[in-house]
């Protein structure tokens, strides 16, 4: 890592399936100078998300697709080496979506400064960035568990997921989470609180659900789809609600499977509600608000999967899509701040 | 029709597949005799909704289901013989869910007044009952259509999509119909008014949907569910609310079809809400008050199908099920008040 070179990954072609190292390119040049009103940072941290694999689609859906030739969308923490703009200064600390590279130009707009006292910075990308306002808009704004209800969150060790259900428990909720392998469960019910987790590889999950959501289920936060989502929304009660937030079990597939038949939504007055956590920008102050101090006082428990070095972000993608990640899903792009 | 003997629909055994008059059975009785609190009707007007088929499930669903030898749930219009209830007095027109039979004794509190010159005794089954307060629920509290979207409404010259797509184009929508045949379609064009109405039964859904709905559709009332919904659900727009009324396409199947895969529903941020109009009693009143002077001065408009005599009863739910009533599905009882 030079200060020189601006190390890039880009999109060398579309995969079809699984992306991995082979669809991606690592391109080389020369550290670029930031003009007026710009910063110049060296990436730090850089996350990695499912989402991701959605703009490796030759589709336009919420957002553009990422074009061969393009260096991937994500977000980073990073430091400022350079400023063209009197708000930064070198050494800043600044947060944004400068996507997979070790150094990049922002317009000043683009960035926000971050407090590298008040948490640990990766935190900024994690329980307290994207993926935790994520978990909170969408219990806040569609899932609105209420004191004694049972919700199922999929993916429940994951970054959205273990957020989401440390809010139901907050909330007064019975929360049982959904992970796979019994070290993922344990975490989930151990240090996060869950009531109860489901390992989904192992058994019946019809049975498994109804053994531990016996009244039903009230809200379901869904990161996963697949047989998952068959299996819960058969266990629904009356008004449940449930977070359309990700499936990430199909983001690999060429076709996509049928859904669940949608008779019970009448009968059941259920609310299925898609969720982009973009479109309420304030959500994201508002979060890092209110959570900041259960981070700092330990009260809000988080897991991280870091790789390290900028080369190893497509093998973090390939991983995260298989839910190899425990908790968020990182790579250390750069050193940390002096 | 005598005075003297009460006949009564009840369930014979259930049906597999379509239901139809062998399911059913007529027990004769001598009419009761109401005691204090209570009243005897006899029946006039008996409406037949789709939902009925729903109650010939042995399935607790929002509702108990109707056990064999128990009496036909339905909303009815009748007149008062006798009363035991000083609120109540012979020649009165009432309203209530009083079943499948020429007379009924219900508990005062079971009945509502109707005024039988504000309206024609039909419609408070209709446009101003339980199908047009169902419109009216469906559009307030989950479609919300907007001046300048677009409204899809299946079933439109049926008695809840009809008022639906009245209402969208009240609210400054476009409105697109799909309804069965020619006839249908073009009442719903030149009567109601929608801007376009599709003939399901010709040509290809997909392509009429993307002729009818060039800028993609807003709000999706669905009351059939089947192919209509997988082709209305693939041209969604971003923040598109479907309201989910009824999915009649599928209520005399056995095995449930497939639903469409659903992630779409987090990149459009789509929601999908389910209603059952009982849920908020206080929208009937607030309806009728609304509707009624629509009703009266024309502005409203509806079709009725009416079949003759209690004795038609399940053959009309057969045709309500195969889509053969035009508009409201009604069954004449017994004779007009004098």
């Amino acid at each position: 890592m030079t200060n020189d070179t601006q190390r890039s990954v880009v999109l060398k072609r579309r995969p079809t399936g699984e992306p991995g190292p082979g669809h991606f390119e690592i391109v080389s040049n020369p550290v670029p100078q930031p003009g007026a009103g710009e910063v110049l940072t060296r990436t730090i941290w850089l996350s990695i998300d499912p989402y991701m694999r959605g703009r490796l689609r030759e589709v336009q859906t919420y957002a553009a697709p990422i074009m061969p030739g393009e260096v991937m969308t994500g977000e980073t923490i990073g430091e400022v080496i350079a400023s063209g703009d009197p708000g930064f200064a070198p050494g800043d600390i600044v947060g944004g979506a400068r996507g997979w590279q070790s150094h990049s130009i922002s317009p000043a707009a683009a960035l926000y400064k971050i407090d590298r006292h008040a948490a640990p910075l990766s935190a900024y990308l994690g329980v307290l960035g994207m993926p935790g306002t994520t978990a909170y808009s969408g219990m806040t704004d569609i899932g609105q568990p209420k004191k004694g209800e049972t919700v199922v969150i999929s993916a429940a060790s994951g970054a959205v997921g273990s957020v989401a259900g440390q809010l139901a428990k907050r909330a007064g909720a019975r929360v049982v989470g959904v992970a796979g392998g019994p070290d993922k469960c344990l975490w989930v019910q151990e240090a996060l609180g869950f009531d109860a987790c489901i390992d989904h590889r192992v058994g019946n999950l019809d049975s498994a659900l109804r053994d531990t959501c016996p009244d039903g289920i009230d809200v379901y936060f869904e990161n996963v789809g697949g047989a998952l989502q068959h299996a819960v929304f058969a266990q629904l009660n009356a008004f449940a609600r449930v977070v359309m937030c990700g499936m990430v079990a199909q983001y690999n597939e060429t076709e996509m499977p049928p859904g669940p038949n949608l008779g019970f939504v009448i009968g059941k007055r259920v609310r299925i509600q898609g969720l982009i956590v973009s479109d309420n920008p304030a959500r994201f102050a508002e979060w890092r608000a209110l959570a900041s101090p259960w981070v700092k006082d330990g009260s809000l428990h988080y897991r991280e999967t870091v790789l390290d070095g900028l080369d190893s972000a497509p093998a973090a993608l390939t991983g995260i899509l298989r839910g190899e990640n425990f908790g968020k899903m990182l790579v250390k792009v750069g050193a940390d701040p002096a």
